[in-house]
């Protein structure tokens, strides 16, 4: 029987995607990391309980690592929380020729990724995405980090993973609003990219998906050709930053404001619905264009409902946006759906004008 | 009039040594510097008040950068003085086009390095050192880091500086036991490369030295041939951490113990005296070689005096050095002045030999 996996290089490591990934992280236990002192493993509280125990069904080797479970939650990738991973780390002997594998979605690899890459100087890492966001965004391409206060990964750098391995089934695990999280980055890679892949996603309702290992791959690649023409974001690698301008500002607000914060995949949504309106004003979106993409998001994503008097504080959250320059949010804009444009420079006053018009949303769509 | 100025290139940084230092400094925030969108200063009380005012007086537009200023001495490289600075630079709408500039000792170029590189993923900065130690050896190399805890720089990463000015005018403004703590590295650079090096050292006390630029210059060609020839630490770098092994280890005891700890030279210079020990045990040192160093040393630096129940916490915390390998503290010794070789590795017992030998050290060198 072919062994079901694809490889990719993505920004200087390789990614194993498909049914035997794990197959191969127990084989490259016994080969290229067999030099590595101490393995340590970091979960949360839910990867601990529902991706651990089938991880070590497949990869006995783990459970010599050392684990540091970590509180679940964006609002947990903080300085506090990597001072205890460093902590637990230190105890439990980690030096530079320790690995540690990051079990987890977007938090975990996030968080991980930084804390290896500054204890001693550079210790490895390897990552195992278990929500579908990670697995086609934030568990490849080497970007890792924290916030600081409510700021999203300003403290961070840019270093790549020894190797993911994207095993699909732990999808089974992930609630259905995680689910929906990922999906919301799946269809941007679309959006920037492939206007075939966006008609693909529209033409069923996402509930309905069973082959994600396709969906999967096709949204890795779409990142992967981007990153791998430039992997320190000195350009082409910030068309994936369309809808995250808006996007970390709702984040951050909602971090600050809500008992039970959105989601990084709903927060995009609902940041690419302001600059898909954004875009449609500067940037050459049509207006049908514009209403398909809003239509569909709004099919899957609730509105998130926001007072009107909130607008300015998400206006002054995007003043921090680590891509301004000079004072401007740099944005990517869409020219028409599968076609995206970085660089855009964009005055306060029209995302102030997008966020008016987002909130008003639901009556003026009709 | 010729420009008292000499180039060295270490680690991919260039580094400018001289009287004319700082014009440089000047010179390049008008050219390769100019597109740099906001600037900071990193000080510390002392270097603020004994540095800053020379610094503009030469460099005048030092005074539109930001300035963030952090306590004094090493007890304050910590994370939490890393947070002060990066809320500072936030909210002061730093980003990764700012430019951070390091005005002080190691603590300053060690602390601002980190805390520039991991900001908005990794912002530039330049290190202006003002202690002899920090101009031969932590402003130069790119290792940047804070300590955990007590353990000493445990989070960091190699990221070279984009440039080093070192204006040996500023050692003026040092107390002697400044000057002293630099020295002790100076010894180790001769003790490790340069044996007619440390004959012109021991020639003299420290206190008659005038020509300053010429010892800082013969002390950091040692460690730019080294660090050029292995700028991350895979081999013969390690060269340079002679003392070092116990020096930290004294100097997390001091900061524990010590209601005013010891600087970092005056460790390393013990730590030297406990590891020329173990170099005439095991690494071929001969006795007459020992006893020189010791003799010279202590002709310079007072006997840093432990009780013996103190052996046991010094030799655990040498358990945590980040040069240890599957749990043994891998040492760099001398085999001859001026001849060193890396990765001994070393029982904790001989370890604790050398320990109770220094703690008799001053009845039995007579």
């Amino acid at each position: 029987m072919a062994k079901k996996i694809k490889i990719l290089n993505i920004a200087g490591s390789p990614v194993y995607i498909g049914q035997s990934a794990l197959e191969e992280l127990r084989y490259n236990l016994n080969t290229i990391f067999a030099s590595k002192e101490t393995f340590f493993i970091l979960v949360d509280e839910n990867t601990d309980k529902h991706c651990y125990p089938q991880l070590v069904a497949i990869v006995p080797q783990i459970e010599k690592a050392y684990k540091i479970v970590v509180p679940s939650g964006e609002e947990n990738k903080t300085l506090t929380t990597c001072e205890q991973v460093w902590n637990q780390m230190a105890v439990a002997g980690a030096n530079r020729k320790s690995l540690l594998i990051n079990l987890g979605g977007g938090m975990i690899s996030d968080l991980g990724g930084f804390a290896a890459s500054v204890y001693h100087r550079g210790m490895q890492y390897v990552n195992i995405p278990t929500s579908l966001m990670s697995m086609i965004d934030a568990s490849i391409g080497g970007k890792t980090g924290v916030d600081l206060y409510s700021l999203k990964n300003q403290i961070g750098l840019f270093a790549p993973p020894a190797a993911v391995y994207i095993w699909p089934s732990f999808l089974a695990t992930l609630p259905h609003r995680q689910l929906l999280s990922g999906y919301a980055e799946m269809m941007k890679h679309a959006l920037i990219a492939d206007a075939d892949f966006w008609r693909k996603l529209i033409s069923m309702p996402m509930a309905v998906i069973s082959n994600w290992d396709d969906y999967i791959l096709e949204a890795i690649r779409i990142k992967s050709d981007i990153v791998n023409r430039d992997p320190y974001e000195e350009g082409e690698r910030r068309l994936l930053n369309f809808g995250h301008t808006l996007g970390h500002a709702f984040e951050t607000y909602s971090l600050r404001n809500d008992k039970s914060a959105i989601t990084h995949g709903e927060a995009v949504a609902m940041g690419m619905i302001c600059e898909a309106y954004i875009s449609y004003r500067v940037a050459g979106l049509s207006h049908t264009g514009r209403d398909e993409l809003v239509k569909h998001l709004l099919l899957n994503f609730n509105h998130y409902k926001i007072p009107v008097e909130a607008i300015d504080e998400l206006v002054e959250i995007t003043n921090y946006d680590k891509k301004n320059r000079k004072g401007h949010a740099m944005m990517t804009l869409l020219r028409d759906i599968g076609q995206a444009v970085e660089g855009q420079q964009i005055e306060p006053a029209m995302i102030r004008e997008s966020l008016f018009r987002y909130t008003n949303f639901s009556e003026s769509a009709q």
